[in-house]
């Protein structure tokens, strides 16, 4: 746990039911393979999840999370193997950026958007312990007045927010950046693409150029926990935020049933 | 601690004293700035690890190293706060490492040498508790049949190892790459090129082109622990080692007597 050296998974957790389970099983495994750590068995975190949100005590309605955390384990107990576990607890109010949305920076992550294919041991799309980079970028955000970051490659791709997956809409089709450049899949995105014909829009994984943000008639991050929060600045630069819209998607997430 | 948002400092220790404590104290502020966390009270950590160093219980002469954390602490513990920590234990045997060498593949780190002044968020050359990168690099020497890594730029530059900083030999000098290109300052580099009058040598920071690897005399990997580890063989090519000098430099560096 001094090295960062390990994955985790988020869920949100409502009236006792952890939302995505089964894409955030899926990605924490893809994660561990990404790391060279003992594929991990889903069925015993399947159980220490469930486990850590019955033993949640919370009002029903509450909002909730777990967490699934694979470490490398104890570098200087050589023998002693991998260590993995699950804890649920209370989330925060993100009410109102659900509504009223984030405003963002666009940080240069550095990585050009081919390292995932040239260069897998910088980890770009594993969702690893390591965060200090999505951290500090948070606190730069923050630095710039605003709350957010949406990172960007030196080539001038978009890509993600340190903890959540970039959606932007044009007309009927949402777009989303591909897995590809190094960004990690995103379980609320995917949930969100595999019910668009109730909104009546489509989706696209597709590469994402910089300036396509400020063209874009509206913008989320998207997370497990913190649902659609829409773009309402970029660089301090107001962004129309689509109310209409970003009310039925958070809708639509809070209404799943597993 | 499930963030890697910390920073730390392993120091060797050696009948007691631990070496190079000033710059690795020295190191640990800066880091700690670079993180924006709060300034770490130095004699509050040079006290902590003297004490983890006095409850070893070690036969004199044996190699042990203490190690200096700093995390940001327990994020759902909102006013918890910074939480520090030292501890000291047994070193492993370097011996072999510091006499036939270690063989080293290249790898790109991803980040242009610019990185640091551009973009300050990504924490080049913090040593921060978000290692996976630097775990899943040597994992990727090891698939090719190394030991150990020499990072470089996109743009064909040396930088350092995972874990190391790296030294050449041109004739009479040695050559370290420029801390501004984003490594970390190397505390054993440092004692060294304070030193080097009794070598006969000279230091030279500066930037260090990838082909001047194949083209030195010879290059250790430098490391607070592993002391001065020469580089045998890179990307399959093997390298002169200076056992002579090696053996002085790594003689140098056991003699500090703080």
């Amino acid at each position: 746990m001094t090295r960062g050296d390990g994955i985790f998974e988020s869920a949100t957790v409502r009236d006792g039911v952890i939302h995505s389970e089964d894409r955030h099983l899926h990605r924490f495994a893809r994660s561990a393979a990404m790391l060279d750590l003992p594929e991990p068995d889903l069925e015993v975190y399947r159980a220490a999840t469930r486990a850590a949100v019955a033993a949640l005590d919370v009002p029903p309605g509450t909002e909730a999370y777990v967490k699934y955390c694979l470490s490398r384990g104890d570098e200087e107990l050589i023998d002693a193997g991998p260590l993995g576990w699950a804890y649920a607890t209370e989330a925060g109010d993100f009410s109102r950026a659900r509504t009223e949305g984030v405003s963002v920076v666009l940080l240069d992550r550095g990585y050009a958007k081919t390292v995932p294919e040239t260069s897998p041991w910088l980890l770009a799309g594993a969702k690893t312990l390591a965060y200090a980079v999505n951290r500090a970028a948070v606190r730069e955000a923050v630095r710039r007045g605003a709350q957010d970051v949406v990172f960007t490659t030196p080539d001038g791709y978009l890509l993600e927010g340190p903890t959540s997956t970039l959606v932007l809409r044009f007309g009927e089709v949402l777009v989303t950046p591909l897995p590809e450049v190094g960004v990690l899949p995103g379980t609320t995105q995917e949930d969100l693409f595999a019910s668009l014909d109730e909104l009546g829009l489509r989706g696209e994984e597709r590469d994402v150029r910089v300036p396509e943000l400020a063209e874009a008639d509206a913008a989320w991050l998207m997370s497990s926990v913190r649902l659609a929060a829409p773009i309402n600045a970029v660089d301090g630069a107001p962004m129309a935020v689509d109310r209409e819209l970003t009310g039925r998607i958070n809708e639509l997430l809070q209404s799943r049933s597993h």
